[in-house]
């Protein structure tokens, strides 16, 4: 399902219609599908704290790459999702974590095997290896998916683009996107709203679906009237 | 042993003697004392790489308070320091992680029951607590160790300050501080070198010995000559 929600980004140079897909967590796909394992939330409690999650994605085809790790509380659910899909840790060949907000990277340590990309640090086990992630330059894992630089929620934000599936070119976009909605959100959680109000502005001309870190996926709708 | 090693911070003005201090790991104190799990470490490899991980500290006392969890690949080394000291991670009632890097949150997992302050943010399990260290304010676990704001390598860094130790006043203090000996180098691995260096500074006028992020503690002797 999609609910036709207009969210005219930032300007109406820049306009785009988002729908929010609430009925499905798998974008079949070709060389990669992917799942959404977990859908990330964010509560306003009425005492002044946020219940929050971060959404927890995995990508599979030539390789198996997890995008984000959910919160520490999150360990054993992520195991069994895993093993739903008959896939056990060191069947991940890579993790990437968005940010290094603990709701996103609470377990890196399930992972000891795999090639880490949390925000724009590159490791294999204690071995950091060189990138331009932080210069502004793509990381490439294959050529379906990259890993791609998108700062402004922190400094050092990326996302992951991947190409060839059924809806087109998806962006596993961590917390640069909260929500379809978050227009009056985002700001406010942001350590540089100008920075990630460009990198958004880029994601929204390239990508034809988003996962965002704390709501559901939506599809991003170019070329519609202002 | 101290190695009497005059390192120049910044200018004249707030200069400072360090002693980096090279044969021990524990810092007795009442209430608190802190051990060291892990000497972080920073090693340029001839291809390009660098070998790192990220300094572990652990103070014991009132509260059992473990100050970062090393890369994903320190789970079973983490979890064996605690059980010489006999404690499992259930004891550990406040987990801080002073930066999201991943040679610093890497097993955030481990510990589901704890407090967890990662950067600016305090969460117990998925609720997230009020606070304000990202304006600057501290956040206080009790009369003797508070999560101090020190950004700068990234946006959001915190530090945390132990008072009544047999040293004075100790700030472990994750990559504010890449090691005693970090002034050429700490720049290139900054977000905001500006920012971190008002950080630093402060940190110099406040702390009688610092445990750096990637290298062995060192004192902080103030009022020597210039």
């Amino acid at each position: 399902m999609q609910t036709d929600l207009t969210c005219k980004e930032m300007s109406t140079r820049c306009s785009v219609r988002k729908s929010v897909i609430t009925d499905s967590q798998d974008i079949p796909g070709q060389p990669y599908c992917i799942s959404v394992l977990k859908e990330g939330y964010c509560l306003s409690q009425p005492d002044g704290c946020t219940r929050a999650d971060g959404t927890i994605s995995l990508l599979t085809g030539p390789k198996t790459i997890l995008v984000d790790t959910g919160g520490p509380w999150d360990r054993e659910f992520l195991l069994a999702q895993l093993e739903t899909r008959g896939l056990k840790p060191k069947d991940v060949s890579v993790v990437v974590g968005t940010h290094g907000h603990s709701d996103h990277v609470g377990n890196l340590g399930l992972f000891p095997d795999s090639l880490m990309v949390v925000g724009c640090d590159i490791s294999q086990g204690d071995l950091y290896l060189p990138n331009e992630l932080a210069e502004g330059q793509p990381y490439t894992i294959d050529d379906h998916v990259s890993v791609v630089p998108t700062p402004g929620h922190t400094g050092r934000d990326v996302s992951v683009l991947v190409k060839g599936t059924s809806v087109g070119v998806v962006l596993v976009a961590g917390d640069l996107f909260e929500s379809c909605t978050d227009e009056d959100s985002w700001r406010a959680l942001s350590e540089n709203p100008e920075v990630q109000e460009i990198s958004r502005r880029s994601a929204l001309q390239t990508a034809d679906l988003i996962i965002p870190g704390h709501g559901p996926m939506f599809r991003v709708h170019r070329g519609s009237s202002n």
